[in-house]
């Protein structure tokens, strides 16, 4: 099987075609036609073999999550996605049926948020990777960013945390495992806080590491109160011998939004939420100087053991 | 070291701003200002060691060449750059300075080209490997396709074909050791090329294989004149036991542009070779039918054994 025969196989089961795509796969290159008075957004994700899916995935989970967990980032950016383009690597005798496999789910996901795949690349490689640029866009000059966080903001986080995590444990209820192995990015409510959110990022280090990062980007501090969190599952937790408040806090992979809003937004947060049908918890505060403190219900500095997501695991 | 280190680490040394550049590495994406009037052009290839380079390589000619291979699909569609994503495959245990080294190479490239680098992704894997999505522009509807050529027209390549190749031979003189490490893609041919080929793509697999996917995409066969051919040198090929024209219609990893013209563009294809200053050689004619047909000084079918470059080797 060629390097052509692979990246048609790969790519086949995918939407080509779309919106602004000039040309497609096939030439050198893709030729695109960005929409008018809009910025682009771009980002690259890889999932690995080892690292971000094992033996336990399906291969259309594997082409689901490498486009997803990209779609996450323009959430987090509040922009709509329009091409991605998918590189392969694949070890000499990888079953054709696990690559197509792979494909489907790519194929899927991208049907799913209206994505075209406009660009396929296949290389040998001693582990399956699969390598997802994507582009975007969002009206000029309204991308969320990290940085616009300012004291007194009001903290919220989308959905449920930690359960992500949770999914790769033994036993997990396939709740868990689903939100592991096909993660849902919250696109619809990215698009809803242009204008709402003063910061916002996607949850992929866990909630700690990645609020530490919204602080960072923005200059200031934050104060999580504990019996807000959006925990995982309790019982569920039990069984795998995981605390959920632990999960919750380093467990990574959420792909939930995490987002500040001034106090006086709160409405406007509430009715983004209803709108897109999309649970979002008020779980903190922004406050001034530097790093993350946690409190539990009487206001008392709390410590949670927790090791943040490491895609270098 | 997390992956934030390795990604600051490995993009440091590069140029992170530029034209269009709103919003750069950083944040969860991009944010890009697409220039007005013109249709973009994407393209996503990936060097993994083992395969695209191996221990020979300084780990800066790795991240040069990463670039370089993007660079020439742009060439070939008259494309200039802007901005490129850039995702690390890295084995736990690599040695930092390696990494390191390895983005200087991108470092350098993307200053040669000005190229911004506005994404970086870094995951553990079993063997090095970069994977490079590059963007640029072109003014709207004049890119240049594989499928534009006609019978009748003439073909054309630029440069010397074949000294990539040779220059993974022992005892390989240093210019074909340049050619396969660091690739000089031919932008300012490309961009010269606009309006007057009629169709244009970018030797990576070997001239025939490269030429057949030309046909295959306007609906044309070609004729090449052997004695026309820029073979590489004969005695430096001669001393690795390779046939120069074997080298020159199969070798691959050229990123020499093979481009069809118009009769009536000749001199408007001499200008742009001279511009430019660019080596441009007619080595044959498109003709009806499909297939390519390889004619020797006598104009009698010649039989070269090939095998074209296969990335999956």
């Amino acid at each position: 099987m060629t390097e052509f025969d692979l990246i048609d196989l790969f790519t086949r089961p995918a939407p080509r075609g779309g919106e602004g795509v000039v040309l497609g796969i096939g030439d050198d290159a893709a030729v695109l036609r960005p929409p008018r008075g809009q910025d682009l957004v771009a980002t690259v994700d890889a999932v690995v073999e080892g690292v971000h899916f094992d033996a336990r995935f399906r291969a259309a989970d594997i082409g689901w999550k490498a486009l997803a967990v990209n779609l996450s980032d323009l959430a987090a950016m509040g922009a709509r996605p329009l091409w991605a383009l998918c590189a392969l690597g694949t070890p000499r005798g990888e079953r054709p049926a696990r690559l197509a496999g792979v494909g489907r789910g790519l194929a899927a996901c991208a049907r799913a948020h209206e994505v075209a795949i406009v660009g396929g690349n296949v290389s040998r490689a001693r582990e399956l990777s699969l390598t997802v640029t994507l582009v975007g866009a969002v009206p000029r000059g309204r991308a969320l960013t990290r940085a616009g966080a300012r004291p007194g903001d009001l903290l919220f986080v989308s959905g449920r945390l930690g359960e992500a995590a949770l999914g790769l444990a033994d036993g997990a209820p396939p709740r868990a495992r689903a939100r592991q192995r096909r993660p849902r990015p919250r696109l619809e409510l990215g698009l809803a806080l242009r204008g709402v959110a003063s910061a916002c990022l996607d949850v992929s280090d866990g909630l700690l590491q990645d609020l530490g990062h919204l602080c960072d980007a923005s200059g200031v501090g934050a104060r999580l109160e504990t019996a807000r969190l959006p925990l995982p599952d309790a019982r569920a937790a039990a069984r795998a011998g995981r605390d959920p408040l632990a999960l919750a806090c380093g467990g990574g992979e959420d792909y939930e939004l995490l987002f500040s809003a001034r106090p006086d937004r709160a409405a406007a947060v509430a009715s983004a939420a209803a709108r897109t049908r999309t649970a979002v918890t008020h779980i903190g505060a922004v406050v001034r100087g530097g790093g993350v403190r946690l409190l539990d219900e009487r206001g008392r500095a709390h410590t949670v053991r927790v090791r943040g997501h490491d895609h270098l695991r």
